[in-house]
């Protein structure tokens, strides 16, 4: 299992929008999910997305997209603007949840369950040094970032990830993470 | 310098469309936009994104987007429906340009220019076993992919690219081939 969470600070917390975009950067949670569970032709049976949503009116949610259960879901931002739009306002769809719970709440859920978790950061150990566990979680945070006591909670239970020097769009650091675990996998 | 072409073999050669989505699948192309060109705060100075436009009604058009030139163009896709329908109604929008131009003519151009080019394929030289020139070119498909004619004029001025065996989107494959690029670079 692969798990990634991405902290949406502004992120809106009920479906009262136009865009993603408008409302507090879910367009970059939309991408995030792209690359987390989409392959060319079907999805990762294997990974769970999260976000948390900090933003109005009622932080903070937790959206939950599992790749395995995940139906009716096309790539492009129109079609996750309806969807987000519906499940925010309380509709049911496959393979998505919306319920209330912070970041600390779910990285202790994590934790308990045994997964090796791990904060996206520059100055971390280089992805190419670590050895990941069959059960590993990503955290990471759109451009505003994840604030300093949630990200020190984080450290409590897991540990820096580096990508190197370049900064990276939050979407693009999935698709290296997924790229460079799938590599590792089939070495292995 | 580093290039990415897209073949969208349905994109809109017009900009009479209501969502990306539904202009043959110009969403593809404004993913790959995404991951060739956006960084965290910032573009990519380096990199020029094109995308080779087959669908109706005047086909083929050359889309060019140059990271060290484009402005005020945000990630979102709502951002990018407003630009292509602009740009392809032959409005101006600075760091993007779109003309007559096939995938053919591009290449020899880019072969001329002494560009190294890849065409991205799961049986191709693996990733980690290629050198890369200063000036490479990369060419993809949607999911559609590419016509095997122009595929074999391509692969007359070039070789095949593997990212192993897991089919990852276009958008993916992209990151993926900037952040082994952006490695290479660091360690010489």
């Amino acid at each position: 299992m692969r798990e990634f969470i991405l902290f949406s600070r502004k992120g809106r917390t009920d479906g009262n929008f136009r865009t993603l975009r408008d409302a507090g950067f879910l367009d970059t949670v939309h991408q995030c999910i792209l690359t987390s569970i989409f392959k060319s032709h079907g999805h990762r049976k294997d990974v769970v997305f999260h976000a948390i949503l900090g933003g109005p009116p009622n932080p903070p949610k937790h959206l939950e997209i599992r790749g395995d259960e995940l139906q009716d879901a096309s790539i492009d931002e129109r079609s996750w603007e309806k969807i987000l739009k519906n499940v925010l306002k309380g509709k049911s769809h496959p393979g998505i949840t919306v319920k209330s719970g912070s970041l600390q709440s779910l990285i202790k859920e994590k934790a308990e369950q045994g997964g090796q978790i791990f904060v996206l950061e520059e100055k971390g150990a280089d992805i190419s040094e670590v050895k990941f566990d069959e059960h590993c979680v990503f955290v990471l945070g759109d451009h505003i970032g994840i604030p300093k006591k949630d990200e020190g909670f984080v450290l409590r239970h897991g540990e820096k990830l580096s990508l190197g020097k370049e900064k990276y769009l939050a979407a693009s650091c999935i698709d290296i993470v997924n790229f460079h675990i799938d590599r590792v996998r089939v070495r292995n």
